[in-house]
C-alpha cells in the first residue's frame, strides 16, 4: 500500500450473531457481509450484547461492528 | 426467531422529517427506506433537530435514526 | 427548498486521504462518493488521523466523515 | 422541599413500550415502576429505539429511562 | 440562502417545559427565547427529561435544547 | 412475544469477574444475578478491565453489564 | 481478597445532597445506601451538580454516583 | 413551584477559578454570574482542570459549569 | 496573568462559515464574535461540517466553536 | 493493600495484536509492556479493532488498552 | 509565554489518592508525577472514584488525571 | 508489514501548537515527539483549540493528538 494517493474506504455498520463467542459473532459478520460488498480490509467494534435462554446461559453474542473497504 | 442461528443485520442510517411530530418523522423515514432496502427490523434514535419557521414555529422535524435489517 | 414536505436522507460513512491537507481529504472523499451516490447535501466529520513517513513528515491525512444525500 | 438537608436519591433504569407514542412509552415505564417502587420524581430519556412491523410500520416504541425516587 | 459567504451563528442553550407533549416543550422554549433574542433557525434536542407527580403521571415536560440564530 | 403490548423491562448494573475469559465472565455475572432477579432477557456489555498477577498474567477478566428483565 | 474466583458485584446508583460539600455529599449518599444495601466496596462520581440560593449562595450539593456491592 | 406551567430557563458556560478548592471554584463563577444574569437556580459542572505553580502545588482550580436560570 | 485570584470566564457556541479552509471559517466565527463580545481569549472546536454544491464541491466549512472571554 | 495512603498510579495506552482472539491481545500487549514499565496491576479495555485477510478472515485483533503500574 | 512560537506539550495521564479529599488526592498525584517528569504545566480531572470501609466511610479518594508539561 | 505477529504499540497524548494552520500544528508535534520516541506511525486528533490574541485574530492553533509506535 502507498500512503498519500488519495485511496477512499466505505463504512458499514452490522450486526453479528453467533452461540459461541465473540470472536465467532465477529467473523460471522464479516464472513456475510463479504458476499455483497467489496473485500473488506478491517473492523472496529462498536457493542457487545446478547441474549440470555430460559435457561440462564447465554445463548447469543451479538456484536455491532464497523468494516471497511476500499472504494476503487 | 431462533437465538444463536448466525444471522446478520445491516444498520442504516437515515434522517427523518415531519412538520407534524417527532413520531411522523420516525414513520416518514421507515416507510421510505423500506422501499429500497430489505424488510426494516427495528429503529433506534440518534439525534432530534428540527428548523424553525419565520413566524417562531417548529415547522419541521428531523430525526436522524439507524434502521436494521437481516442480510439473508 | 421547502420545509415540512417529508424529505427523507441517507447518511453514508465514507473516509478520504490526502498528503496535502484535511481539506483536500474531505474532497477527494466526496468526489469520489458522489460517482456512486446520490448528490451529496452535506458532510459532517467524525474523526481526523493519519499516517506518518519514515522521515517523521505527515504523508497522509485520514478523514472519517458522513456524507448525506436525499432518498428521491 | 428544603435544600441542603441530606435528602439521598436512587435512579433505577427501566424501559418502557407502547406502540401509540414516545410519550406513552415513558408513562407506561413510569406507571409500572411505581408500583414496586417508592414514589417516583422525576425520570431522564436515555434512549428511544422501537419495532418494525411486516406492513413497515413502526409497531412500538421503546424508550429507556431512568427514575429516580428518594430513599427515606 | 447562499453558501459560502461568511454567516456567522450563535447558539443558545435553552430548557422548555410541558405538561403535554415533548413537542409542545421544544415549542414552548422557542416561543419564549424569540422574544429576547433574534429570530432563530433551527434547534437541536439535548436532553429529554421530566417531573413525575404524586399520582404518577407525568406532568412536565423538560426539554433541552439548542437553538440558532443569525448573527447578522 | 407480541409488540406493542406496553411491557416494562428494568436494567441491572453488574460486574461479573472470571480467570478464564470475557465470555465466562459475561456468564458468571448472568448466573449469579439470575438467582436474585427474574428471568432474565438480555445483557449488554458497557465495559471490560482486569486484574494482571505478579507473574505478568491477566488472572482475572471484569466485565461490567447490564442485565435486564420484564417487570410482569 | 483472592482474583479469579467468579465474584460478581452489582452498581447501584443513587444522589447525595449536602449543603457543605462534594466529598460530604458522597459520603451522605454512601451511607444512606449502606442502610438498605449490603456492605459497599467502591464508589464511582457521575456527575456533579447543585442548587443556588436567593442569596446567590450554592445551598446543595448534589452528587449522582454509583456505588457497588458484591453478591454473595 | 408548580409543575407544568411553561416555565423556560436559559442555561450558560462559565469557568470559575480558585486557589482553594474546587467548591470555592464554584462559588466564585455562580457570584459573578449572577451579577449580570438573572437570579441563578442551579449548577451542572461539566469539567475540572487546574494550574500547577513552579513549587508543584496546585495553585488555581478551574471548574466549568452551565448556570441555568428562568426566562421570566 | 497571576494564577488564583478568581477570575471568571464565560463560553459562547458559535458557528463559522467559509468557502475557503476550515480556519478560515474560525477566524470568521471569532472576528463576527469579537464584535458584540469581550475580547476573545481562546476557542474550542465542537464540531466540523460542510455543504456540496451541485458540483460535487464542497463550497462551504461550518465549524462549530466555543469561545471564551473574561467577566471583568 | 492499605487504603488511604497516597498511593499513586500511572496510566499507560498500548495496543496489543493477535491472530488467535481479544484475550490473547490483551494479554500480548501486558506481556510486552511489563518488559520495559513496572509491574501491572490492571488494564481497561479501550477499544476492539481487527484487520481482515484476502480470505475474508480475520487475521488479526487489535485491542487498544490502558494498563496502570504503581509509582513507587 | 509568548504564542505561537511551536511549543509541544506532553499529556501524561495517572491516579492520585488520598483519604483526605479530592483536592488533596489531586496534589498527592502531582507532587509525585513532579518527581519523575519534567515541570507540571496544568491538569484535567478525568475520573472520581473511592473505596469505601467496613465501617461505610469513604477512606480513599481516586482522582484520575492527566497532568501536561512542556517537551524542550 | 505482516499481520497477526503480536506486534505491540504504544500511543502517547501530545499537544502541538502552531500560528499558521492546524495541519502544522499535527506536523509540529509529531517532529517533537520524534526526537524522543521511537519512529512514529500514526496520529489520531483528539481536540482543536486555539488563542486568540489582543487584535481578534487566532495567534495559535493547539491541537491535541495521540501519536503511535511500535514497542520493538
Amino acid at each position: 500500500m502507498t500512503y498519500g494517493q488519495g485511496r477512499t474506504y466505505k463504512k458499514v455498520e452490522i450486526v453479528g450473531t453467533s452461540s459461541l463467542s465473540i470472536e465467532d459473532a465477529i467473523q460471522q459478520a464479516v464472513s456475510r457481509a463479504q458476499k455483497s460488498l467489496e473485500k473488506l480490509s478491517w473492523f472496529e467494534v462498536q457493542d457487545v450484547r446478547g441474549h440470555i435462554g430460559d435457561d440462564g446461559k447465554v445463548n447469543e453474542y451479538q456484536v455491532v461492528l464497523k468494516v471497511s473497504f476500499e472504494l476503487k
